[in-house]
């Protein structure tokens, strides 16, 4: 059977979400990310890079949750799957895109809204986050305005390798206001029966002590 | 014919390189991202993110250069091409992996060894940089301390698109004595005649000047 590490509190919801849309059976090891568990040597053999989510099966074993879905995709044929080379080229570039534009800036933005303390959140930080992310959400803005999902007008891998890594707005509660048509898309996501376990994810971050370590670990 | 937007002083390079493993010819625009070209209206229709690159072929439209490549290797078919899914899937895993775990800090180390005037690069943002790559640099080196290639045993499109990630590694002369096999691994990809055009690429980044602008350009 199909094998799924990490918490759903971490990137493993994302892979949690793909199995479900497609009703694959999973064994699930809630590895937490927090505690160590992902740098134990046990687990170090099933990912070296000592992180979650890690996905088996078939004797295969991947790292990373997007390609993990993306591969999902291909190999169990869905609505969600690419229908050409086309369509998987598109769904490939939506999903570089979101890890390029959008994951980094908008996980310091959250941090700043939500993660941090209350006492420990940077105003200023919070802008810098927001001026980066202005720019592909008004990409996204765009396309959805004449497009009602990324890629082939259905739901698909596309939509939900973005909207996963953007349930951060909803957690944060980020005005959206901006951008109706990501607003309404990502809720038509993320109110998916599969995707709901990202409603559970509950932590927070230490802020480190010098602008250094903030940059440590946003980078 | 295929078209590739970009000078090749920037991530244009990637799919340049691509393009020539294949022998695909290609019309190339050298659009600056230096001078402001990429934020042009004309430019904009071409990729609302006003990044480079863009490829252009077959009335198919893309952005994200990474995710090109992985189209190319699959609509292409050549030894840099996926022979399964299970190849594919990996090939989609370590290009994530290059985008998640390398590409930002190799971005901060390089900045601080050779991209920002040299009376303000900072050690310490250097050794934070180097801190944070030397967990996914010790995985690569045990991946190639037991095989040669990234997937497969071949040169595919993973080693192309991690190596060509890693060209700063060499444009910055980072030391790379404690990974031998990354080391070398790096020689046998980047040394690959369609390769080259990284070895003319010379550009400096203006240092922010508050710690809030630097963590504004790596976030």
């Amino acid at each position: 059977m199909a094998k799924l590490y990490g918490s759903l509190s971490s990137r493993a919801h994302r892979t949690a979400w793909m199995l479900k849309e497609l009703g694959i059976e999973f064994e699930h090891e809630p590895t937490n990310f927090l505690d160590g568990s992902t740098r134990s040597p046990e687990f170090l053999k099933v990912n070296p890079n000592g992180r979650v989510p890690a996905y088996e099966a078939d004797g295969l074993r991947l790292f990373e949750s997007l390609a993990i879905n993306l591969y999902l995709a291909r190999k169990h044929q869905s609505p969600l799957s690419p229908a050409s080379l086309e369509e998987d080229a598109l769904m490939t570039q939506w999903t570089h895109w979101v890890m390029t534009e959008i994951e980094k800036p908008l996980l310091l933005a959250s941090a700043n809204l939500l993660l941090f303390d209350e006492h420990k959140r940077s105003p200023a930080e919070f802008e810098v986050a927001l001026n980066k992310l202005a720019r592909p959400f008004a990409v996204l803005e765009q396309h959805l305005s004449e497009h009602k999902y990324l890629v082939g007008d259905r739901f698909t891998v596309a939509d939900l390798n973005v909207s996963a890594v953007m349930t951060l707005i909803r957690l944060a509660s980020l005005d959206m206001t901006a951008w109706p048509n990501v607003d309404a898309w990502l809720d038509d996501c993320l109110e998916r029966p599969a995707a709901a376990d990202w409603k559970a994810i509950r932590f927070k971050i230490p802020r480190p002590d010098s602008d250094l370590g903030v940059l440590a670990m946003f980078v």
